[in-house]
């Protein structure tokens, strides 16, 4: 650490993007380390495990520049490193070469600070911690589940003694701006009704609602808000978290993330987006379509600016056309009125409420929801898992849910995620097989997406990644 | 209190304009009132205080409403009314077809219920309180800061045991949107740093900093910030607080409430405004060129986007031509730099503790800044008194700037407070003498504020109150 | 205070008493002052104040100490000297030659720096602002209602918000190790059971209960406890506030201290005492026997131990001959069980509190309690007053009681206090005039005192200060 | 669960001893368990863990009562059952015939039902995460260390920013009335000074100290005293935790304890006592005179009444004796002066704080001291065991000092631990050998312990359960 000048930060330009390089202390629990955990971090951030650790970092760091494109970020700050150091009483984070934008006069912004200690306990500890201990059983869905208790115990996430007020917000993060505008809107009346916020934490429909409900906190003189960011190693570099989250965990992979959101939050609100927004939503219907799940209350809306209004017709047709109108039955569609969209997820909370009461379930965690496994493991999207997947009409809803969910992550990576696109780039577009009343629909779906510009940034062309093969 | 409904609040829909009627609980101190006290309140608004007490509490009611325009605002809700009743164990307020803006689903937001509280203190209890008590000598510069301390002491916004940190935030309340936008990144970047806000408390530059102050603390974790909001009777209507301000105030007039700003604050920033904006200026000016004050430092920055670098250097000019090269040495001009303007305000204020720690004086109020009678007492703008203000070169510069203020204070009423608009349409427009050097100045900068419509909303025809006789 | 050691307390060894001299910095509200109030305060403390403010302050530093005789006390410390001094942003008080018990290594005990500060705040400051504010009327009964209200609001002893909780123990100050230890065990069941205390703060009867309830407090993980001391400046010397007290505040004079009792309190336990307890006993009977208060829940408990059977037995026989089985009624005696005491005061108080909510009446001040003119006015034991107290069972029952506890005011001024103990030494012997019926009972019962030694502090002997004249 | 009555708890006398029946609900952490914890603390209660823990809950529950004898205590209470019941939203713990002194009208004092929980935690909880976690390594020295640390981490005895202020308090649990007083005015003086107290938490010399810092810190104002028990299964019957503690941990055995105290305290005050202190002196003595340990401050002072000058006077001749001249500069001995033993631990341990800045380690945790193997290892006091002991000067002091601890450890055993007692009764005394010149000192030392009834609770006769074998 001889060229690191503590306390002293060097601001440097890198190429045309300004840097900063400083020693960051540790905020809360990671105070305390005994001497054996410090030296497993210094030696696991040396192991593989460091790779994930700087690209996670770094995602955290450049939190409001412009790019999306993972791999574009770590060639554009090549030179960033990060390295734990051990100091007095602890251990400390030095970052050379880190993004401007995160330090406000050389300090680095506290909310950030926070983010980054965040991913050194979620990535190299909580791996650590998770990986090696014989009492977890990943195999088994009810180990799966009790992996994603431990890593939201551990993230601090679940408070009893706490009404259900948390509602989860999904939709695009490259959203114009009159979506943008109308996601803090509906933020704004959420927070002026007591609710808190849980989202993706990237920019667009995931900042929109965190920082409207700022307001309506602060209107309501509320000072204990909550906004958590969930996310995911894969998605972070593309949606880095806004300083707003005060909460955030990362879990390992987009299975278990989805799992947080549902385990965790009261209800859902779905804005416009794109495809991964429509996997979201594939994936929530797929679980509340599960016939275990049939008596949960669980609100669900997809609102929208008058803009969106055809969006969101596009997708409730395609939702009819493939999964029918039970599945129809568990989400309203309103447009353009935020005050009704925050009304209604109130009162759906409401009715959340007096069921966990009734059950004596916990307010904290939705331990009764039935995610079948289908939605728990892991989906890599390979061209060839992704030619392999079933989407015809001739299995229970759920499941057709569950394997249309999967069709569209495997197109979210391919347009957004640096291996995806790797992928793609090596082995050319994936192949989709299907009926055609199902691939049909999902063609239409993705066909308008690309034509709205909901694939990706704006101002970039959009290529897309997956041919369908009726 | 027959027809309301105790806690069951009534929507009705008056004219236009949606209104709600409800029973409001007090918070904090007016929760404990004595007998004598609670009657006091029972008289007190029944008599000529009720019409103050009436239109400043609709004022407040109003917030994120349309108008600036006091008589307009009293007209459109001609049947609001706003009683205290005496119930279980102290007070509360009724109020009948107010604007249902103030409400969330029939719930007064808790931000506008202080506000109206504060009103209630402010204008009914403090009035008393300072009106009756012998104590206070208000005849004499010492004893109108005896009162202004007691009034800020009484409203709890001193707290002993901060570092200085308050910046005051003056500009114009109708300003465009671009400007709009860079006062809230001016706030966000004084957020960033640890800087609290204390503004007039209306929309436009009032409102600006305190929202992007409210990023900027959440970004930070600052669950402390203060958004002081400063305000009067007789401009309450035109300014109607805004929720965020979580610590108000309503001082008895225009003067006093100046007194409070410079009193209070730590330093002050200057957005693009119109005229009440040039009032402040001189107001400032007028004070720091006292022969007293020296030595005293005070930051004193005027900023604003590309847009405004033409208002400010109009601004300019018409300082050195009037009041001189020494004047325009006790301010800055920053033109689309919001991080700087928040790094100057911060070194600038780090000189203000400094000087502050020295001299032993209060953190919290600055004591030893002299305030002259001229800028202390109140002055009416009656069609005679506009007539008799000396506007010439042969007086010191404080003096000749005092004097300047006067006038500029005049066309405000004339422009937008109820009163004001009522002179002007009985007895015709204000008359201003003054030697050429100074009125040639006067004139030329009022015609351009009303060119660049910066002395009334945007949609309204400026119509000017004056006529300046050479 | 050229001769101070600012910081730097010197101690010294006054006679056979240690002292210190130390400046003490104020604590809250005393933290803001204006430029007139300092100077206010600086004045009084060189007027007719003086001499009130200092015997006060030194009875509050000598907590701890063996004296209970005000003016014994002010010869052992001629040489203590009590200033304020105007200091960097407001104001300290230099102390020299102050009872070193005060201090910690030559740093003054925080809770005795409060109770000096509330000195200030009760004898100089309140003083001035109730005598010369016009809008207090204490010339009828509403005016010293409302007096007390606002002294006890001033001292910041009313919290809206909690439920009523607060248990007055009244008893004597000299009593015996068994009824001490009894006292604390009363108190540590009271504390168990989440009730506060509020005495006349000294030691004995007054210190036993707070010390109790803070270990009951402390196990049951109450932090938020309330050990309230109330006091005048004529008992102050004899019965210095023990620093547990945590909220002090000096009313006038006795009279104002007793409403202060009954009007805070939401119960009353009576430990065994001698004439001044007797003195409170009829005091709050005299009160409770109004017709007026006829529905009015108020739980008194009489209590002891084994050994005060015979105490209370007196006290019970005193109260049927003279008042009868209507004043018997309004009292429980319990002998030797602390558990069952604090169970029947909490239901009590379950019992106040229904009738306060059913009543809309305030937790924080018991409003309805009528105190009539008798009980209210400052009773001044002078000679001739003593004389012409009327003494006879031809009046009603309540009034009756009232006169007798001027009696006995009177007998513990002329045993205790220093103006008592100087016309005592001067006039020679109270004179008493009254029925033998009523008279009998009077000086049986006072005679028992004397034989339990219970008018004076052990090791002294008692010499009476009364004749009566049947 | 049939036969308790939820929330209605059921008071029986059970022989002589009154009883309580109650469900009673967690506090803080143990509130969220996930559903496989939960489980695993079904299974594990029902398991051999249970006997342990439920003579620990019945230890923490008999506070406050007469007997020292945990074989005594669990005839006394043979109808005792505490189970764990999965309710809604996690668990409770169901107790059935329970000393009804931990109980105020029926319901658990809160302080005892947190001990209660403390007790689920250590005894079940962690053991479970201890032994069965293959990361810690008990078979080396750092191993242990690493334990202990964790152990003290989960009971959240470790507090980063704290300056080092935690005095650890030694000496007999079944001291006389003067030395206990003595005891608790050491505590209030303490306290007065700001220190925090951490006992083995059972009565007398453990439970004093509490009880005056209780006072002092009252006295001082602050509310975030610290009253920090450490105990063990062993001893934990006899030794009680009295509710004042505040945070307590339940070690797994006598040497991790007696790590616990060395590295969590920072100074160490030794009461009066008997074998059991003996024991304790000579552990901090063999540990303070490893030549590793030679330049780390550590203040530690024995100290009481003027009645126990001649006890203190025997173990200085004691060390003298057996340990030399090097051992006595390790410590002071101060007889009845509690103030100057405040202030000279407030002295010493701000050495202990400039040396742990200076050399970068945590305030709230020794890790420089070295403990070596033969004090950290368990000792089992068989017959076997005890004979093997080396207790002759041919080997480092240190090593003399740890194995005359051991020797003492098996004595105390056999008077109190309920194990030991059997022992004795199966197996006959102790017998200890080793060189004239240790073993007569140590003989005169027991002896004199005998003589002054410090080996058992006042009242009973003591036998000795060993024989020195010269």
């Amino acid at each position: 650490m001889n060229n690191v000048n503590h306390n002293q930060p060097i601001a440097q330009t890198a190429g045309a993007y300004e840097t900063v390089s400083a020693i960051i202390a540790p905020i809360d629990q990671l105070n305390i380390l005994s001497k054996v955990e410090v030296a497993k971090l210094l030696d696991s951030s040396q192991s593989g495990l460091y790779k994930l650790f700087r690209s996670c970092a770094l995602a955290v760091l450049n939190t409001g520049n412009d790019t999306d494109n993972g791999k574009e970020l770590l060639e554009r700050y090549k030179d960033f490193d990060i390295s734990i150091v051990q100091e007095e009483r602890g251990i400390k984070l030095a970052v050379k070469n880190a993004p401007g934008n995160a330090f406000v006069d050389g300090k680095m912004i506290r909310g950030i600070s926070e983010h980054l200690f965040t991913v050194l306990r979620d990535v190299i500890y909580n791996n650590d911690e998770l990986s090696r201990n014989p009492k977890f059983n990943v195999g088994t869905s009810e180990g799966i589940t009790d992996a994603v208790f431990h890593m939201l115990r551990n993230a601090n996430l679940m408070k009893p003694g706490l009404d259900p007020n948390l509602v989860v917000c999904w939709g695009g993060h490259s959203i114009n701006r009159i979506e943008y505008d109308y996601t803090k809107e509906v933020g704004y009346q959420l927070g002026l009704r007591g609710l808190d916020i849980c989202t993706g934490c990237g920019p667009g429909a995931m900042k929109g609602p965190m920082k409207g409900a700022t307001i309506g906190h602060a209107k309501q003189r509320i000072t204990t808000g909550r906004y958590i960011g969930i996310t995911e190693p894969g998605i972070i570099a593309a949606e880095a978290p806004n300083p707003i989250v005060n909460q955030l965990t990362i879990m390992p992979d987009i299975e278990k993330r989805l799992e947080a959101f549902v385990r965790l939050g009261h209800g859902i609100i779905v804005f416009p987006g794109g495809a991964g927004t429509a996997e979201e939503i594939l994936y929530i219907l797929g679980l509340l379509l599960h016939p275990d799940n049939k008596n949960i209350p669980f609100p669900l809306i997809f609102t929208g600016p008058e803009t969106s209004a055809e969006y969101f017709a596009r997708i409730d047709k395609f939702i009819g056309d493939t999964l029918g109108a039970e599945a129809q039955a568990h989400y309203k569609i309103i447009v353009n009125d935020p005050a009704t969209v925050a009304q209604e997820m109130k009162d759906g909370i409401r009715k959340v409420r007096e069921f966990r009461k009734h059950s004596d379930d916990a307010y904290y965690f939705n331990w009764q929801l039935k995610i079948s496994p289908d939605l728990q493991q892991t989906f890599v999207p390979s061209h060839e898992n992704m030619r392999n997947l079933e989407l015809h009409k001739n299995q229970p809803v759920n499941q057709l849910a569950a394997n249309l969910r999967r069709a569209f992550s495997g197109i979210v990576a391919g347009n957004v995620k640096e291996e995806g696109i790797l992928a793609i780039e090596k082995h050319g577009h994936f192949e989709l097989h299907g009926d055609y009343e199902i691939m049909h629909p999902v063609d239409e779906l993705l066909e308008s997406f690309a034509r709205q510009s909901r694939m990706k940034l704006p101002g970039r062309e959009y290529i897309p990644c997956y041919k369908v093969i009726k």
